[in-house]
């Protein structure tokens, strides 16, 4: 049965643009704020999956300007300040740093979990499991949990976690962190069995992090903390936009986990528990196909978004045409999305290279198609 | 100089279905009725390339109950009753026999041609030309000529016309009408030099067509005779719709000209004139895409119907999604076509299987969609 932690605050990563899944996504309808996989959009699936664990009240939203409104419209429940609008992208390193300084001004034993906005999980209920562990295990101190995904593939588009010495059942110290590696290497890592995919989510105390900002971020904490300390006032919106973009543009991992591990000294209290609850980026529209046709009964077939659908020799394709008649005859591995205004048609295979369309419609100034 | 043949009455026969440029063509929205190839639609295009050599009060229009209307709307120019609803679908020899018969009351010395809806000509000054050559010719007297497409690849989806003695200088006797050929003979066809596309282009006196009709259909003239003598009359829509549909269903060829060029006594008046004015049925979304592509700058490119487009890695795709911008990735040799309520995705060397879609919607009574 899962417990509402008192100081446990869920910290959605909400500013991300999400370009592979255009013409779908767009710059005000980013792919966390598209229903992919199902009725609700992939951030109300975050909400969702993470509500038994925290008070509505608990969740905090990092986003940008042009997401704000349709976030607030999908999260009815959560109240205006929980969602707060970067002035600049900055990374995670400032967003989840800000979050801490705030958190810690009201609850000095606040929790934080940082989760992408914008992946899925099958099993909710596992996850929520080994999710409650890692809250216990960050609240205890020093600790900082990550997340681990057990690799399944020779994966060149993530990044990996080393884990070291197994301290209890299914907890590892990390030995460090590693950028997307090439093929050679991720199936080194995925044959030695101490690699996992690194899934995003991190969980510190509040004062653990803000102290390692401090360290590792010895310029751009000092921002966090005055934009901080005006939250709540009239004087937020303007210092916000003032100091917000003076921060270094950084992940947390690459700001404050990787030196940790690479020094060694501090890596005793980093620690990377296992999740196997069926977790997916859902990277590209390629990625949504897997997952879709992984989740029906019958193999490696068709996923028509239509009303209808007519199949002749064709198969594992991927189309997306809402309240149409689909009709597949003598296709396979394509990928085809239509909206009002445009039509993608790309295989599975190349599907990754979506976000050059954008790329050229950013250059183009074709400011409606992005 | 084209002039106006005061006794050349052009019957163009657009009553068919077309159903292999679904989901662009439905029942009422035929192929003929579409603007495939540029901004006039096909039986707009016919009635302009002939317009130079009959006045618009000779043309005729044979067509089917669901196309009247909207046929009417694009003819503007022709009276209603130079627009002929059939009350049942009975092929080429009951229609153009109909028009024979009516015509001859009125004009003894009509010259009639017989001109499907659905076809492209590249060269329509130089088509005129020969065309009027084969009015002469038909007029006068016995003269069948039917218009032959030099064939330029051994096509198997046409019927083929054997010519024989060559008596003026582009003018052969006919030997006989082949059905479909396999690749093999098409092949012998294409080296022989002696064989020529059937076009469906025919042109007779009315009063020779009535003749050859009275003696190969001879249940069938009859009944012809009654409706065309009701023609104009307050009889004329019941008489019409009891008679026709009484009517031998078989096409003109079959009935009249090819035991004519079999039993050899009366092949004398079968005429061949040879046309080489880039002539195109049209016949499904790959001949569109080749017929398109030849007729643009830069080779076996993509052709894309949408408001702008963006092609990566793409080629050789044939894509309709007008007022869409269109991104291409990774694809070739594919037909995307979408309506506001279908969307097909096929190949190139599939397209012919459309018609099967438009079989299964069918079957499924799924009737707005066909």
């Amino acid at each position: 049965m899962a417990k509402q932690n008192a100081h446990f605050y869920p910290v959605i990563l909400a500013g991300g643009r999400g370009t592979r899944f255009w013409p779908l996504s767009r710059k005000r309808r980013a792919k966390q704020l598209l229903a992919l996989n199902g009725k609700r959009t992939m951030i109300q699936q975050t909400v969702d999956r993470l509500r038994p664990l925290a008070r509505e009240k608990q969740f905090w939203i990092i986003t940008n300007e042009d997401l704000k409104v349709e976030i607030g419209r999908q999260l009815p429940n959560l109240a205006r300040r929980q969602t707060v609008a970067e002035p600049a992208g900055r990374n995670t390193a400032p967003a989840i740093g800000l979050a801490a300084f705030i958190l810690l001004r009201h609850d000095p034993a606040a929790v934080i979990g940082m989760f992408p906005s914008d992946h899925v999980v099958a099993d909710d209920k596992g996850f929520r499991t080994v999710l409650q562990r890692a809250v216990d295990l960050a609240a205890l101190g020093e600790n900082i949990v990550v997340l681990g995904v057990q690799p399944t593939r020779p994966e060149t588009g993530y990044g990996y976690i080393e884990t070291g010495e197994r301290t209890q059942k299914d907890l590892f110290r990390v030995r460090r962190f590693t950028e997307k590696p090439n093929r050679q290497r991720a199936e080194e890592f995925l044959a030695s069995g101490r690699y996992f995919w690194n899934s995003g989510m991190f969980l510190w105390r509040a004062d653990t992090l803000a102290r390692a900002l401090r360290e590792h971020l010895s310029e751009t904490a000092p921002y966090l903390e005055q934009i901080a300390a005006a939250f709540g006032t009239r004087k937020f919106e303007a210092t916000f936009r003032r100091l917000y973009p003076k921060c270094e543009n950084i992940s947390v991992d690459y700001a404050v986990l990787e030196p940790r591990s690479a020094k060694g000294e501090h890596a005793s209290n980093l620690f990377c528990l296992p999740v196997n609850v069926g977790w997916n980026d859902l990277g590209s529209w390629a990625a949504l196909y897997e997952y879709s046709a992984r989740t029906k009964q019958n193999g490696a077939e068709n996923v028509i978004r239509g009303a209808n659908s007519f199949t002749l020799d064709a198969e594992g394709n991927y189309v997306h045409a809402p309240g149409k008649f689909v009709a597949t005859v003598g296709v396979s591995n394509l990928v085809v999305v239509e909206t009002d205004d445009a039509l993608l048609v790309t295989t599975r295979e190349q599907a990754q290279d979506v976000g050059k369309v954008v790329k050229y419609l950013d250059e183009k100034k074709m400011t409606k198609l992005v």
